[in-house]
C-alpha cells in the first residue's frame, strides 16, 4: 500500500461530501486510511447501528463526531432546544466511539453582542460538560477561523479554547486545532505547547490558499501557505500522539473531484506530516 | 446640507474606486463630506501639487493616506526597495497633510515562516520610524483581518500592533483600528483602551456581511453584524477625538454602484456613529 505510515491518519468526511458514510469508509479503507471523521448528517442517513457494523467490519476507527448544533439564539426557547440537540448529539458519538463531538458553537446572534454569545458559549459548554463525561465523550473546542464569528463561530482564538477548557476540565473537553484556522495566529505555537499532548484530541492538517476565492475555498496540504513541517514540530515537541485529520471544505475545488482521486492526492500529501507510527489505544 | 455632525467623518477613497482623487474630492465635498483618506495611485495620477491645490480649495482634511509598500520580500534587494518606496510613501503623506501612511506591511513570505515575517515587520517599521518623525508623519499600524494573513498583512491582532506601537513610540507610530478587521477579537475593547485616545490615529467603519461572498465584499453600515452603537460607546469612554472613516471593498456591490448615491448612503448609515463635533486642531 503506502509508503507512508498511515496509522495516526484521518480522512475527516467533508472533505469527500459526494461520498455517503458507507462510500467514505470503502473509499478510505481501500487504500490505507482507516481514521475518519464522521459527520452527522451522513450517519442520520445511514443510521447509527448500520454505521457501527461498517467501521467495525473496514477496521476503521473514528477521530470525531462532526459538529455540534450552534449555540447562538437569542430566544430561550431556541437555546434550549439546541442543547438538547446536542445532548444527541454527544449520544451519537458515544455509539460510534468518537472520542469526541467537534464543538462548533455558532457565530454573533441577531441581537448583534458578541460578548453575549461568548457568555452562550460558556453558558452551553458548562451545562453540557457533565453529561459529555458521562457519556465518556469529549467537547472538543475548535477555534474557528475569525471569518467564521458572523455565522458559524464566536471562538475564534486557540488562547479562548484554552482559557474555556481550563474552566471546563480536561476531562470534559479538549482542544481541536485546525491549522487553517490558527496557521496566522502569532500565539498558535504558544497555545498549542500550553494545550499539551493530552488535551488535543484532534488534529486538522488543511492549507490556506492565495488567492482565497470565497469562504469555503480551503486548500491541500502542500497547495498553499501553511508551514506544515514546522507545525508538525510543535507537536513532536510537545509529543502529541493523536490523529491527523484532514479535513477541507472547497467548494469549487475538492468537492466537485473524483473523491478516489481526493484520497490519493490526500495520502501523498499529508503522508510526510502524519507518521510516525505511534500505537493507539 | 446632512442632518448628522460630518466634522469628523471622512471617507476612504477605496470606497468610490471608479472616481479619480478630483471626482472624489468633489464629490465627497458636494455632499458635505470634507474627509478624504487618499490612496496611492489616485494621487500618483493626479500629481501631489494638483492634488494639494485641490484638496485646499475644496477644504478638505486628510485623514491618512493608503497604503505602505508591502515589506515580505525574503530577498535582501526586494526588502530594500519596499523600505525605499515607503519612504516616498511618507514623504507623499507629509505633502498633502496626511497625518499617517497605512502601514499594510505584506502577508507571510514565500518561505512560509510567519515569524520570519513576523521579524521583517518589526524591522522595517523599526527603520522607518526615525523617517516618520522627521517628515512628521505617522506609521499608522493597521491590523487587518485574519484572512488577509496570505498575501496583505501578517499583522492580523490589535494586540500585535499595540505590543509593537509600544516598541516603536506614539511619536512615530499610532493605531490605525478597522471595525471589519477587529470586531470579532474578543480583546477589541480591551485593546483599543489600552491604546487611548491620543495613539489611535484613525478608525475605520465597516460591516461584516453574512454570508461574505469573497475577500472583497465588506458591507455598508448597518448591512451586516457589527454593532456600531456599542463600539462608537468603548471610544467615547476612552475620549476619542480623532476621524471616523468608511472604508468598503466590495468588488460585487459597492464599486459598481454610482458613487454619488455611495456617498449618500454612506452620510445616512455613518451620520449616527460620527458625531459630536470635537473642534479639528
Amino acid at each position: 500500500m503506502s509508503q507512508f505510515d498511515l496509522s495516526r491518519f484521518a480522512i475527516n468526511q467533508i472533505t469527500t461530501p459526494k461520498w455517503t458514510l458507507a462510500e467514505a469508509i470503502e473509499g478510505y479503507a481501500r487504500q490505507g486510511v482507516h481514521g475518519i471523521a464522521v459527520w452527522r448528517q451522513y450517519l442520520d442517513d445511514y443510521g447509527v447501528k448500520a454505521a457501527v457494523k461498517h467501521l467495525h467490519a473496514a477496521d476503521m476507527w473514528v477521530a470525531s463526531l462532526c459538529t455540534s448544533a450552534w449555540v447562538n439564539q437569542t430566544d430561550a426557547a431556541g437555546y434550549r432546544q439546541a442543547l438538547d440537540e446536542n445532548r444527541r448529539i454527544i449520544d451519537q458519538a458515544a455509539a460510534i466511539g468518537a472520542p469526541c463531538v467537534v464543538m462548533v458553537v455558532g457565530g454573533v446572534g441577531s441581537d448583534k453582542d458578541l460578548y453575549a454569545q461568548h457568555r452562550r458559549i460558556h453558558d452551553a459548554l458548562e451545562e453540557l460538560a457533565p453529561y459529555a463525561t458521562a457519556a465518556g465523550v469529549k467537547l472538543g473546542l475548535e477555534p474557528l477561523h475569525p471569518m467564521y464569528c458572523g455565522d458559524r463561530s464566536a471562538l475564534n482564538l486557540i488562547t479562548h479554547a484554552n482559557d474555556l477548557i481550563d474552566e471546563l476540565g480536561d476531562k470534559a473537553s479538549g482542544l481541536v486545532a485546525d491549522v487553517y484556522h490558527c496557521w496566522w495566529d502569532p500565539n498558535f505555537e504558544q497555545q498549542l505547547k500550553r494545550a499539551g499532548k493530552d488535551r488535543i484530541v484532534t488534529f486538522h492538517y488543511c492549507d490556506w490558499l492565495v488567492p482565497t476565492r470565497n469562504l469555503r475555498d480551503r486548500g491541500m496540504v502542500g497547495d498553499g501557505v501553511v508551514n506544515f513541517a514546522q507545525i508538525r514540530g510543535w507537536l513532536d515537541e510537545i509529543g502529541y500522539d493523536g490523529p491527523f485529520e484532514l479535513e477541507i471544505f472547497s467548494e469549487l475545488d475538492w468537492w466537485e473531484r473524483d473523491h478516489h482521486e481526493t484520497v490519493q492526492i490526500a495520502i501523498e500529501r499529508c503522508g510526510p506530516y502524519v507518521g510516525p507510527r505511534i500505537a493507539r489505544p
